[in-house]
């Protein structure tokens, strides 16, 4: 952590943010400018309050130098994480490319058994579909709870595809894990804590997706609190973020691939439905997901209409 | 809503949009433009799958015409919603200006009573302060939990001060709302909707934040699930959105508050210290909240140190 | 186009709006909804002053239909444009995959020589680099200016591969055009329109880069105003846009490929340099974006230290 | 500037990188963190190359710490800048606030003439028009030119008010100059250097609008460029940034207000117009706009139908 003071600030100012981070536990390195004086701090900033510092007096900002999360760092553990998910024991995170692909949500029995032959007739590896919906409007489809839970396990004794299935409140966690292979975080809970906290705590791999406009930074926290509560079996996925841009529903930032292999040893995947919105563009995107990956798991809907 | 076909699309391939359509029980209204044919639909669109239509052969775009919302819409209530808080029934959303303070998190009694004194001196009408924090990081402070929330309850005493304070979680509600006079759910779970449904059962007002990239439909709609399971006393709060500018926290776009108040009977409020980061800012853009909006409750954590 | 009214408009000021569209030649066709009356427009709205029905009383939104350019659109001319570039007549746009890669600057006859021999010996079909720079700082390099052109051309002479260089205002057009195979308009001129017109108006290929925060819309009208002066050889490039991501110097949209391929008959290349920022992302993000493309061109300023 | 080094990097990495500092003529200064090395740079960083530092070995990337403009900043002249426009020598930058209004484009002597006598009655100081228009869609009206500049000075002669009106190009700034009070380099234009360049050689206030995307460094840099020409009058106009929000045409951003003053010497004032897009806001974004600024002029087209 470097701190800024503004062009000005007298010694005394300087020894106050000096104290503030001494309080703090961190070595403090001042370096005098020719227009700045800078302190450079030395140690754990993590437990750090930056707003103390950031609004004492003639401090113009603080710069992070140390990424915030650690367990799902490369740094921690250099070698990449291989998550192994369904009955086949797929391994996510590896050399191979697999695809898991479905239904938006469970809708019936009927559809989903057939969506699962054809998910499996064309190689996949797992089936998505929703049994507890994150709606916008409370006056949409919110899924079969339950009763599509059963369905999707019957459809993985049938097909041997992993199951790869939302969980949208601790409430439903317990039951989620029962039968889901995968239990999937949404873009919109990738910030709600009591749940990143309760994955946390059981023995399934967890595929959490990027929040709507999460940085990477947020990210790997957000797999960190669940690393840090015992579960250390995390995918990401990438499902693009929301931008100005109109003709997509998100914008799919691919270079975030390297870049979270640059940064972690947790596996990628991608998801060019949420990422794009149009079934036009889903072979041509999805092949560029593989390229930018070398492995990982393309995710997408199946439209069966 | 409007149906565009692409050019080129014969009537057969209109006629299976019309027939679609007709199955969602809409009537349809076709128009033979010079370059393009659209399909109007008149009826409540609220249960439409526009996934199925948006994908069906040479259809261009979907055009919604109507707000998804409806509880919260001007259309349905016309006149302002006034919501009292606190021991003093201080009512939100009429022609006064009332201002909540206080700081980021509870840390400990002496800080909250001086505090509340120091709010209470200074003209304000509640004061703000987490017992429960959602932090981005596993490692820092996560809140003093129900002792945070006797020592608020102690500060009401002392001050007639309204109590505003988070829930993050479900599982914290019954005991949030407690102690509080208004629960705040926060902008990490604006779209936390096992939150939003349980924060409809209960009888305090709720305190809603637009969620970091959140657009207008999306915060009215998370109001509508508040309203839709029976609690009408929800106050919006803007706290600024995420955008690529850097020099601020957030970027606070204070037009949404005439464009909220175009559209819903609900309270609008400002946060100018989430909506910029910067203390040297407040005085300036809370007087440009309060200028924007009437009337309006601005929301700003003290610095107390 | 569609003009939605708000609820509540009486017949005077629907049949105000119908006045005002039939002033612009458009036949009106106005259909009455349960909730809202719309009026849909017949004809070409390109010269309508959408301000003007915006604002006319009780109007609640105005929603385009057509897209707004017309010779770079695919419904205008249905075959995909080639377009030769260099004295190998390297065809973009059909199904061969090319690459143009080079330094920011050019900055010396050595280094530019040298590189050209590298990216020769790489198999790539054209050079890149500046000889104006559009530079964001008053204080940085601006460029060589014509002995930099002259430099490039010698690298033509020794290799064959064409040159590709940016051109910065109208002023320097002429001199350009003598040099170059093929104009590059950078994304800060994207919609500088006298140098739009005057690119219209040589008879060389034009690269034009998207601006960093266009939508397609104005990407594409921007290429028409080239075309509409008369030169069809526009070269789009995609180059990364302006979000709030901040681990790369741009976020690449690859989507964009699909997207334009399915509005345009211009050919389309990416830039993953500009687009990421980081070398270590090249070699991946190149892969996608060939991926994403079938057929299109990578650029790539060499590293050459 | 400082430079962080990955974890891992050897002392000959860590010297390459003070070798390439000492090169740009810097005093390097390294500091050996628990997780870090950082090499801290004292001396003027204008003129460096980043990329070239940050492609080398294990740099994990470059951290600014100066801003890169110098005379715009408020430590090269601390007492705010006051510029007077107009006959009357209104000053633009003091503790007076100032409302320049007008249409979109000059259309005809009668539209004008008409627009200045209601924008002088109601109170304003200057009148805007366009008589060059930047137009994104080549088949929009483009102006009436220099006939639109002479009615412009025409209604000056008539009311007293300050002439703004847009340059588009190096082409027309000589004929501009001759009739205008103040000459507007639009948002598409903020970056377009030779028009930067020669309006730095006029001596005539320049009303500089930041560009749609740009950040406050690239903002100022485009205003050192003219001050950096001799032209020390300049006026920054935030008019809006483009953002994922649709219920406006641009977000407006008023904590830009403090924080260019914050800044800057240069006075600054808002565009409500351009800045929401909806009339219906104007006057209580206006109100903000003033509130936010202490003193500052507003800048808004009249509705003239």
């Amino acid at each position: 952590m470097v701190i800024v003071m503004k062009p000005g600030a007298t010694s005394l100012q300087v020894q106050h943010v000096v104290d503030l981070v001494n309080e703090y536990g961190l070595k403090d390195h001042v370096i005098y400018g020719t227009d700045r004086t800078v302190v450079a701090c030395i140690g754990d900033k993590r437990s750090v309050d930056k707003g103390a510092i950031e609004n004492a007096p003639m401090v113009e900002k603080i710069v992070p130098i140390l990424a915030p999360y650690k367990m799902a760092s490369l740094e921690v553990k250099q070698d990449k994480s291989e998550i192994e998910i369904g009955p086949n024991k797929f391994p996510i995170g590896g050399n191979k490319v697999g695809v898991i692909a479905g239904p938006c949500a469970v809708e019936s029995r009927d559809q989903l058994l057939r969506t699962a032959d054809a998910v499996k007739a064309a190689g996949c590896i797992g089936i998505r579909g929703g049994a507890y919906k994150p709606r916008t409007s409370p006056y949409s489809f919110q899924g079969l709870g339950e009763e599509g839970l059963k369905i999707l396990a019957e459809a993985r004794d049938n097909t041997g595809l992993a199951i790869v299935t939302e969980v949208i409140g601790v409430e439903q966690l317990d039951v989620v894990v029962h039968y889901a292979d995968v239990l999937q975080i949404g873009a919109r809970n990738m910030q709600h804590y009591p749940l990143l906290e309760a994955a946390g705590k059981v023995n399934k791999p967890v595929m959490l997706k990027r929040g709507m406009s999460a940085t990477l930074d947020e990210f790997l926290l957000a797999a960190e609190y669940i690393i840090n509560g015992g579960n250390k079996q995390v995918i990401l996925c990438e499902r693009g973020i929301r931008t100005y841009e109109k003709y997509v529903r998100n914008t799919l930032p691919l270079s975030v691939v390297p870049a979270l292999n640059d940064r972690t040893h947790l596996p990628v995947i991608v998801d060019p439905s949420h990422g794009t919105g149009h079934a036009y563009m889903i072979p041509q995107v999805s092949a560029a997901a593989v390229a930018v990956g070398d492995a990982g798991v393309i995710i997408h809907p199946l439209l069966d209409r």
